[in-house]
């Protein structure tokens, strides 16, 4: 292997820049050379890249987003698309590729693997919707900003009297918003892997109002509904004034947090080991303490499983 | 003066509780009682009330909020809740009030004062719309709230190609909107006090467009507009994708900064002192380096003019 | 099991308090009384104790530190105060107990479950020196904590040319200082577990000074030496002028991360029902996505390995 | 005026960079070019500078320390340095300077402008020993980082039961000092301009500890003592186990809080305006809410009397 090509693709996370940087790194230190596709898939078909060294890489550990850039692309759904990305690495004399990003973009990865071009994936995405893998890159640092806003959210619910309906992140799955209601002491989460009942929660809210606590913390993942929904109908249904709060982009970017920055740099050094040791069409994970590689297609075929101890138990920690 | 009342009105702000510890400290260490109305004046309507002593306020320095709770109370803008009020502080032998509030509250202080009881005001509202103050209680932590939030969406913005519109408080007071906008570097801000043009922004944003500067920070403070309204019409106008944040509640709470710590000390000292000394029917306020106390009246009578210098300034600096 | 006692011992770490929070709310939910032991095992010994409510713990989960107070103490670790103990706990009627704090304390809990008193053990300790977990209560929260610190350091350092020496917390394990390393970019990692040689460093400060980067970060774990020591031998040695930073306490407390907040949540909870369930002699662990439990007397007879991966990765990555 | 150069000097500050920022794009809006020399005076000398455009300074308003380095430079107090600096202007068709820095670089500053070379000084120093302005740039960036730090602490204090030491920067000067303990809530505080006296402490120590109360903070310049010594001191007086922290280059760097990016932001704007105006051998300030310039030749001359308000008032409120 002399020469490596990497790119981010997709919804950018905290930690792809450490990624990034460990990638480059280690292949330097091993002799290779190294080149950045710009905007994900879409850099790679119309082969905007840039050489890649030491120093291209140095001070991005800190910073969230990606210096690749990154963007979602159509175009490489389709064999045209796939067909032009394999001209652009063979133009360049490109042997392994490195593609960091979600699922749509592992498939991606998976797709170019399959015709025969060497591919290794990083998982990164905020939602932790991706399996054979604890975490995605990302998540840790989406969770510490939520909490972070819903921490400043509680000292004003405390002062007064208010319900608060906080929006987060999670299009299928409830990763962010089951994790951050535990870590908030939130009353109520609701997820879109759950069934919910709004009645049922106004239901409560009641109860708790004729016991004196009036103020109470909603976590509601976007793919389940928006903040304002839940907010009208408890308004609606019991009258309560609540108070909505989207947190939007600000979710996702940032200083990446310690977690996001190991696991980016143990991320990153794996791909380049792997595809000097031949091994491709997988994707590095993290299992407890170790890295651990999976065929691209098993984590293409798989989702990811919630863990039931973490749904509901925000609630019966809210008592 | 023997024994001094303490209570905290309307939206609460980082700082409250840093002005109610320097307060009873100095109240207690020149040998006098305190007592705190709980929920504002509906707290001194209802003699609803603590004894503070020097423990009551150990650890409180740090936290946002206020351990004083806080409504608005419309009952006392009239005669008979006034009247309950003066009862209540005579039947506990209070001598002199502090009142930590925005300009309502402070309105407030002033119809007690205007009854005959020595009242000390402590302007406290993150809008900064409080005349004879360089700074109220509490703007200090809001900004630095809201920039960390942005500063976050930044790292998305520059790696995708998006522009986001953020709204952050502000009813009819842009302060909060113009500085955050100078400190996040943001292309465009939309105040209350001077009017806007979409259109005009819709054009500028086409204009950064054709020079490859594709992604742009939109600060709108929400007595301009929504946030989404603006999206809206960008969207509609030139098609360009935009993201919304609201951030609501977040920019209210949170450890205070150390610059309102301080501030919250000084007001609360030297409110208790100004009622030693006999003085009453004014607001304490920051004044450069000095602490300086203005007629309850004067104040209500004033609006805050914008600094000239500050709004705009944002644009000029975001070439 | 209709009492369960919790106490905390040893230097404390941030997600004691979650931890807390979730074995009280926990056994209340299941119908138990709880009571809380000040001191760690001098309150045990002292019959010092509080009861836990709902209520008692609100508002915790937030904060670092531990709000039952924790002392090293000798008295227990003989037959007397283990007598004492048990004497204080049959007094209560409590049926069993859990021990939150690192290896001294986690052998003392197993002293007491041998003499017959059912604990459950929970791993915290910053060090993250404790067999069988892979994270222990505190750790994410002050790599974060120390990674803060030093990115501002960082700010300095690219603007002056300078060596900085940071002494972190580890008296036998270099777990914090080389993950930190990483996280950082730090140029070179000192920890107890691995021969260094301050002469070697010396002659790759030069060289790399030879190249233009005058700059560098040198993480010393404080097992292996004091900052002010490697600081002198490098004057010394090349006459270099360094600056050293002690993190001390620092590193220790502060709100902490969702990591230790979700980790101690689940601990805490778990141990609750680990009792219920007849379960004792134990301590809960973190094994991958999972709550694991292991028996005190093999955590006692193991040392956590160091992940060979981690030592040295600051050192491939920092070039 | 068509050429502005522009240099930091001394130790950094948080919102050097702001500074820059405004300055050059309020320049290069107005028709003007900048260039930017590098490591302060020495760059002058050396005429080692680098042009400056819009983009030059994107993206450097969030991150502490100086794009332009800086570093003391001894040569530049001598005749023959300055007469160097001169020529490297003159080469270059600068016809005037803004310079950054601290008293020193001031006095620099000063020298140029006697030698009949248009400069405009910006007063940046986190010990605020700067006369003729409210706050130097840096301070409450300094003064945010102590006190997170502290916060930290505190949480451990109240744990355990221990006395901390910390000591903060501030060679001549307690502001630091001063005002974060007040913002922390610590017990003691130890600054260069007044007497201090370590018995007196060790006496109240102990009487607190009698009350009950074990655990106290005290902040302390590094211009009055090391931690280290008043550590060493307490324990040999009365026993007490004491821990010391030495927060060291953390407190300089690091992203500006919002109100040093707004000081920034406005001191680099209006230094342009003056020296367009004709203005020079004036240092900008910030004087309540407006900016106001004072010659160079005053703000030499004078010493920035500490607030005698400041002084003293942790103890009060600390009790």
């Amino acid at each position: 292997m002399r020469k490596i090509g990497i790119l981010t693709s997709g919804g950018d996370s905290s930690g792809m820049n450490a990624a990034i940087r460990a990638a480059v790194r280690t292949a330097v230190s091993g002799g290779m050379e190294v080149v950045g596709f710009r905007k994900g898939f879409q850099g790679l078909i119309n082969c905007d890249y840039m050489e890649m060294g030491t120093m291209t890489v140095a001070g991005i550990l800190q910073h969230g987003g990606t210096i690749l850039h990154s963007v979602r692309c159509k175009e490489f759904m389709y064999e045209p698309g796939q067909q032009a990305a394999l001209k652009s690495l063979e133009t360049l004399g490109v042997e392994g590729l490195i593609v960091i990003g979600g699922d749509g973009s592992l498939k991606g990865a998976m797709a170019l693997d399959s015709l025969g071009f060497p591919v290794i994936g990083i998982p990164a995405s905020i939602d932790n919707d991706i399996a054979f893998t604890d975490m995605s890159l990302g998540v840790d640092t989406a969770m510490n900003n939520i909490v972070y806003a819903v921490d400043c959210i509680k000292d004003t619910a405390s002062s007064h009297e208010r319900t608060f309906v906080i929006e987060v992140m999670g299009r299928n799955c409830g990763y962010l918003a089951s994790t951050t209601a535990i870590a908030v002491g939130a009353e109520f989460t609701i997820v879109p892997e759950t069934p919910f009942d709004t009645s049922e929660i106004c239901r409560r809210l009641q109860t708790r109002y004729r016991e004196g606590r009036n103020d109470a913390i909603i976590i509601v993942a976007e793919g389940a509904a928006t903040a304002r929904e839940i907010a009208d109908k408890i308004e609606g249904c019991i009258g309560f004034e609540t108070r909505v709060t989207v947190l939007g982009h600000y979710q996702r970017g940032g200083a990446p947090s310690v977690f996001d920055r190991l696991l980016g740099s143990r991320f990153g050094k794996r791909a380049v080991e792997m595809l000097v040791a031949g091994e491709h069409g997988k994707m590095v994970g993290l299992c407890g303490r170790s890295i651990k590689a999976t065929p691209l297609s098993e984590v293409a075929a798989s989702v990811r499983v919630p863990d039931p101890e973490m749904l509901g138990m925000a609630e019966v920690l809210g008592i």
